[in-house]
């Protein structure tokens, strides 16, 4: 089973927008086992699209078309789709219904334009999943098929995973149920975890059997993801959990969190589950902790509050920072110690550290001095990244709330 | 002049990675007034590589490949180009020399798998900018041209500025220049700055006039491209220069920077300029302002501090908000005032609102109050953010900024 996606749009290819449906419809793809040898993407233009469809079309089984889908004149998916399959189009009164029916709902009146997105292909059916006004089609050619989701993200995963993976999958002949899990990591190099796993990857090295991939994702966290497949759901849940705790045998506590989890809701649910607040001292980072923390939403359940002292005036007058140089061990403990008293808080975290692009008092750039407090008890300690700016802020975030997760683990005897 | 891209490389196709490359490539081309009328990603295999780049050189006058310039076995975009010629390789011993001294220069050996960089199709030329180990390639067909450039963005971008962008602007025959600029506006809507512009733009609908374009970025703002063309540098840059002049003059003080400007570094500068330092208070951002400010290198020049002030207790306690709700124009007063009395600053904003997804003390998400002091007088407003929680905070962001920016060039008396 071969497929291949193409993206219609004159924005995708001035570059005003980035194709980023094209990389997660690969995604989804690959952990289908669902060969994608290529991605297209072409203008709202009659005579191109018709060429990339139908050389699309020829290549390989199946066709996914994001884009081109919308109310206006420059949308003409629907009427390209119907000429590489030879029928005309015919206007659907179970979707005209539906357009009005959300005009009606919002209160506006539904411009005469929308009309247009109701005329479907002769022979193809309308997606169900309709996130939008722009009905998804299957539009069968053969044994092929071409799949017409609208370019809007969300609309398009909607229908993608409601509709038209499952149909490739039953397409492909095969009963097999496939899903992943992701482990998050944050502490060891993708080279290393891939050296640590080096005998578990070999010895799943077997037909049918499940698979490793890494994955680094800068702030995220550097992923593991196991893919699985087996008969039924239950049979691959079953494979997932014990292929993940084989890896997180091997790994070791450098799991921080699985799937969607990301650092700062695991760090949140544990200051939760312990009873304890939390606040912070930032300098380099200029907020960026807080900014983290508080992009979960209940992040107000545990997290207090942040002191942001850039100036080194402000980390002495507000936070106690002696006097001396401002990256050093005894300005971020004091730091760590003040964030609890100014902000009232059980446990804190604290940075200070030069950002690059200049050296500072002495110091080079990627020097990063850190701290976390739990329970009134400091430990700090100095990392050296050999980033940018930007890399480097971002690091320190991630690196900073793995310590503190980390000594939390421990306080509850984990 | 048309021109393709193909992008090289399986991870693109498995949704690893995104193709942002393809993207800057085609806005490059749209600003040179070049056609680009398909983009193509394809995966590291000859049979399907070698189909790509023969309907693309067919169907073109050009194509850029981006990737598979790689030391590895995977990386056979050279081989496929020589074959897509007709000719064989042949080890250029001046890249062999220069590859063998970037690694000296960073007292590493080569690997012997490096060598392979330097075989070159018969024919083609080198291309001079080489930021990585990786040489790009110019490869003429008869009348068309392959460019082979890395997938590794940065080495991609100086090429095609250093060589790609020249040369085909060279091969159109063209001798004109086309250079842009960007206008950076805040405070209008994409469809309401297409309306003020509407009779300029009818104005400008004249060959080989500028052109204006929009483009909303989110916290970057809404962008107006102004693009145009001419005999030289010279003759261009008064035809930019008018031309904003006169965007300038219809849409009002809105615009807050050009190109690469953005809101933080406009207002960092403003301060600088008059002498002023700045503090935060920050609730429902949780630390973006001052995030967003220190990204910027020498932001220290300015920015004090934030108290990112998430609890209503720290609110109280630290800024001084009176007892009564903290989502309202007495709280973020006292919060203004507080954060230039507690950081010691000359002038500062403060937000607090509600992100969402939930309701908050009776208000609805999306209701956020803003304020701004400068020389100890507060001005604060109440905004609804018809968004999810991200882009309210987002907003919130530029929106406080814009504001404080308008408060200092009147201070100024601009």
């Amino acid at each position: 089973m071969r497929c291949e996606v193409v993206a219609v749009g004159t924005e995708l290819l001035l570059g005003q927008i980035v194709d980023t449906n094209s990389a997660w419809i690969g995604e989804q793809l690959a952990l289908a086992g669902i060969d994608c040898h290529r991605h297209t993407a072409v203008g709202d233009n009659r005579e191109r699209m018709l060429a990339a469809f139908r050389e699309a079309i020829e290549r390989s089984d199946a066709v996914i078309v994001t884009g081109g889908l919308g109310p206006t004149q420059d949308d003409i998916t629907r009427e390209v789709v119907a000429e590489v399959m030879g029928v005309g189009m015919e206007r659907d009164p179970e979707v005209v219904a539906e357009i009005e029916h959300r005009f009606s709902g919002r209160g506006r009146q539904m411009p005469a334009n929308n009309l247009r997105q109701a005329d479907v292909p002769v022979g193809a059916t309308v997606i169900p999943e309709m996130p939008g006004t722009a009905p998804g089609l299957v539009c069968p050619i053969g044994a092929k098929v071409f799949y017409a989701v609208p370019g809007v993200p969300w609309e398009m995963k909607a229908m993608l995973e409601g509709t038209v993976l499952p149909d490739l999958h039953r397409r492909t002949g095969s009963d097999a149920v496939i899903r992943s899990r992701v482990l998050r990591t944050w502490g060891r190099s993708e080279s290393g975890l891939a050296e640590v796993l080096a005998d578990e990857i070999d010895r799943l090295d077997v037909e049918g059997g499940p698979t490793l991939a890494f994955l680094a994702s800068g702030m995220e966290g550097l992923k593991v993801r196991i893919t699985a497949k087996g008969a039924d759901e239950d049979e691959v849940a079953a494979v997932l959990a014990d292929e993940e705790s084989r890896v997180r045998e091997i790994v070791g506590p450098i799991v921080f969190g699985v799937d969607d989890q990301n650092m700062e809701s695991v760090v949140l649910d544990e200051l939760v589950a312990q009873g304890l607040t939390l606040a912070t001292a930032e300098s380099l980072t200029g907020g960026m902790v807080g900014t983290r923390l508080t992009d979960i939403p209940g992040a107000s359940r545990a997290f207090r509050g942040s002191i942001v002292a850039y100036a080194g005036d402000v980390k002495r007058g507000l936070l106690g920072v002696p006097d001396g140089p401002v990256v050093s061990e005894a300005a971020v403990v004091a730091m760590a110690e003040g964030a609890c008293r100014v902000l009232g808080a059980d446990v804190s975290v604290a940075v200070t550290g030069v950002a690059g692009p200049d050296p500072q008092d002495g110091e080079e750039p990627g020097t990063v001095w850190m701290a976390t407090s739990v329970d009134g008890a400091v430990e700090a300690w100095k990392v050296m990244f050999p980033f940018d700016r930007t890399l480097t802020r971002q690091f320190t975030v991630i690196t900073v709330l793995e310590a503190l997760r980390q000594r939390l683990i421990a306080r509850r005897g984990g």
